[in-house]
């Protein structure tokens, strides 16, 4: 850390601080100016730099690492690729994960899953508890969701990403998914962080609505402190001023992700807009800027969905993304999706 | 809700908004003006109001009632009043709850709960469970920092207010404190409100970092609707982009809440600031605005903290922010700590 | 605008706010449900909503008219397209307006002004006057910067945009650019808005830092309501609390402002990230999400630029953009620059 | 400055920042740990750090002086009082300004003027020239709104501000007010504050919606730059996600601000909420959080304003908050309008 003291500092004060940081098991340097003295302080990790910032004469103590390691390219300098049985994310090819938003029949679970398989997507997306801003809303099947959704995979040959929402869910949830999503408001749930690491099941970890990038790294690295190294990140939408869109999906986490970070980066463009005909747009958006995958909810019959029917697509809209796609992945040296059944598959 | 057609919306469209009202269980009223239709729709409360919002024709979809009912004004006009044995919050006095952010030592606590005592606190706060951005960080005493925190509230005759972080510490927490706080992070940890309503302790709800004060009583709104009408609130500090402080702690939170429910609202201008110097004029501005208590951290020896030291005031600067309040608070019509004790200690 | 009375309002609250629609030239539609009163309102246009809202036993009133007119689609649901001499912006080809952060110097502007043109930019865009932050630092070169930039657009035929900052300049900005650029911090200078609306050039909008999308359009209204038709609209990132990125880049008002408005939308990645590392991966998803245009700067030597310089692309970058650009633009249905010289020039 | 060098950083990218830092003025200081370099630059004034953050290897560029100077405690450390007459505005005395948004006609003026003075505002407020966001709202009188606020602070012997919307207003408004108000959009309107930079007429300026606390003084920086050393500022609410209030008003400005800087600091709790049952509990906030002005919008006929009805105070309610905050003062050592007219006739 730096400390800037002030311009009219006292030796005294100077001393004061050099105390405190000898005593926090820094080694210090000081380097005084014309105008101030300035502190460097390094090694030492005990105590709060907060607690030198309200020393008299200190005008500002700067951070010089990131709080974070284990996630920082700094510790890591080449990409982590996320291995699950054949699947690869992080890799090349730009990975989509889509179905329902909540799993509610077997017609329906199936439908979506057909739908997204055919269009090329490799991960089915569904959820089993549903975190709902209001106790009155539909909260999701439980392990009846689960099995639904385990079995529609199983058939169509696709991964399965699916929320865990409390610690109490973990043993459940490893039994039917092949990635455990974190929800953006469960991003700083620390207890369940903690477990998360434990396990070695992936993750896939979502943005805090108004998390800053450090602290979502931060969370990250709560999962792979604890030996867990798979972990994916997903963007989708930060809560800004502005209320046309439900929030402000944050495309350009998607550079800055990566380079501060050797983890995958995903990207929700449903839940980062709300809204059906905003997320095909964004979709695109994020593979232009270098997103490694995207989520996305699809749903055979979105006017009657129990929940977030408004932003999932119809299958014949996701049909038409998957191609757009496909344009775009190259311009950044990026493939998507090419295998034969897609190849037959999509085509209008 | 009230579903605002665009000024070119066909008749046929809107017969189909019509239909998906009906179908959802709406009573519908049809008002068509010069320039376009406006339909009124009550009573229904099934699927999602989004649904109507995508379809096609329609401009803009205005909900009517607010999504919370057992927090709000409507439903009950007087004031919430939460008793704990003889103390009463959300009353005329204005409660002061302060101590240590972590339990740390015995002595440490013993110090703390002693000065916040003689200055007037009716509560003593502390953490046993830490939830820390970081994992690197200091992480709390667990159940031997509550033995220590219980014995120093009984010694001193004062009330214990401390962090649940999750469901499985419920227990454990209901044994040590009188009310139980549910941190910003937690504010959306709908498994562990759920369970909070199922039980009568009393719980302090901080508002989420981003949480819209609709949010934050759709929270509240969960512990009620398991049947625990002890909730309190307490605004915490919101996150804009201003970065001078921490947090901007959202004074005008105090009327808006106290207009739209009837539960107490606590300020705590302690995380709200994040800075020992910035605590003082904000709890005076916060009794000033009219909250019902206040949340501050106070250590015997700051400088020494394990955590949030910056932020935590030396016992003589409570001291002095006590006598403060005593002259603000009949401005509006309100006292605070007039007991003997006080009255007599902290006037020197 | 939509009345909606509290539950418990008495019939003398209602007919008071009737009375003062009445009073504000309003048509009033009341309709008395089981819980509640709805009082619709239409046709006024005196007065202000918020003086129905104060109101006793108002809960809440709604707008349901958008408070612009002529920058709406309801208006005008064709796309605007600009047209400059045989430049098209807002048709299928997507348009890029690429050059330095201010003149500086002849050398630079001419090497910036050949590297942009080679590339396949089809306007030059420059700063004269410079609005800044510090009053501390350059603040452009005034009309020889002008003259510097118009003999430079000239040479390679293109088109110029340049910054206005005051009423005062029109004139001298009227007889050197094609389009007259509106910053950020000008967006809501109502002064200079309506003068713009006099005059015929085309006008570049940036949207205000924290400008909603509505106060933007609203700002568009200014101009057009003075009878200028030629707006053009550009998003460069709004403050939100990520402090990463300079700001952050809504590339989801694209989409949105396609929907509300007729007028052509550009986007700004220089300013709307900050880091010259992420303007390129942010150029690629606007092109994606949908833009007609981009802003980008680019300066023959941006390690000496005298502002900006960070932000600023190599001209060997900005080659490589358009390059990937050309690969995107197809995905959505748009050309990017297929003339000859570019084709022959940007190839490695 | 403080450049941190990344861990990797090569001894070749660390002598190509001392080369950079060289070349822009300044002195370096080369201090190379275990695990990275760290590079101090101290008298520089050439150039933009952010032209060394962009060089290969550097992790991140820290500031260590704040960009302004003058409207710093550093550069003055004790408080500025602005006299103007017998009137101090920053000295012991908190005062208000209060009055009509905007004057509409010569009774409005007159008997909201005799009602603000005889409950104790010292400063008369009113808009002449008003900033709307449509251009189809009131605009104000102009020079006959500036003619009647005039005559009518002068009968009642009050001082009066006023807002300055553009450089071309300037002689008008000196010719009739007291203090010139920027208002929140023309914050960072450049031209106009350096103007104000030359004449000695006291302004007040105020936040802009979303401006940092930083650029609001650098925005000061212009004016005191230019020789008029009479500036106040003045907190207006800032733009958050929460849309319960228009903006939030951000009372922790105050503690922040006087640390900062030595300018008076008041607060507009009109603005800052936009409704009027907010506007006393946060002018009592304010006060009591330490401001040294108020400036409150009160009407004597409210309903029928022509502009921010909603947020004016009736005379009444004025009355009472001035009883209030008579109170509210002494708890931090100041006073409140103690004249003999005041204490006559506010009490009834």
């Amino acid at each position: 850390m730096v400390v800037v003291m002030q311009e009219r500092a006292t030796d005294e004060q100077v001393q004061r601080v050099i105390a405190q940081l000898v005593e926090m098991g820094f080694d210090v340097h000081r380097s005084t100016g014309a105008l101030r003295t300035v502190i460097g302080a390094v090694g030492g990790r005990q105590g709060d730099p907060a607690l030198i910032e309200v020393l008299d004469g200190v005008k500002e103590v700067l951070r010089i690492t990131e709080p974070y390691k284990l996630a920082s390219r700094t510790f890591k300098p080449e990409n982590t690729v996320v291995g699950i049985g054949d699947l690869r994310i992080g890799g090349d090819e730009v990975i989509v994960m889509a179905g329902p938003c909540s799993a509610e029949t077997e017609e329906q679970v199936e439908a979506t899953t057909a739908a997204v398989k055919r269009a090329g997507a490799k991960v089915l997306r569904g959820g089993a508890f549903k975190p709902r801003s209001s106790p009155y809303s539909f909260q999701g099947l439980g392990e009846e969701g689960l099995r639904l959704l385990r079995s529609a995979a199983d058939r169509h040959n696709l991964k399965l990403v699916s929320e865990i929402m409390d610690l109490s869910q973990l043993d459940l949830m490893e039994k039917y998914a092949d990635i455990l999503q974190v929800g953006a408001r469960n991003m700083q749930n620390f207890t369940l962080l903690r477990e998360l690491g434990r396990c070695r099941t992936p993750v896939l970890l979502k943005r805090g609505i108004s998390a800053t990038i450090e602290e979502w790294l931060l969370s990250a690295e709560y999962i792979l402190a604890g030996g867990n190294m798979n972990v994916m990140l997903c963007e989708r939408g930060i809560r800004t001023f502005e209320s046309y869109t439900r929030n402000t999906l944050d495309i350009s986490a998607i550079p800055v992700v990566q380079k501060l970070s050797h983890l995958p980066i995903l990207v929700d463009p449903s839940h980062g807009t709300g809204r059906r005909d905003k997320v095909t747009p964004m979709a695109r958006a994020a593979v232009a800027a270098g997103a490694d995958g995207l989520l996305i909810e699809v749903h055979s019959d979105p006017d009657h969905a129990r929940s977030d029917g408004a932003q999932s697509l119809f299958p014949s809209q996701f049909d038409r993304l998957m191609a757009e796609l496909r344009i775009i992945a190259p311009a950044i040296g990026r493939s998507i999706c090419l295998e034969p059944v897609a190849r037959r598959g999509w085509s209008r």
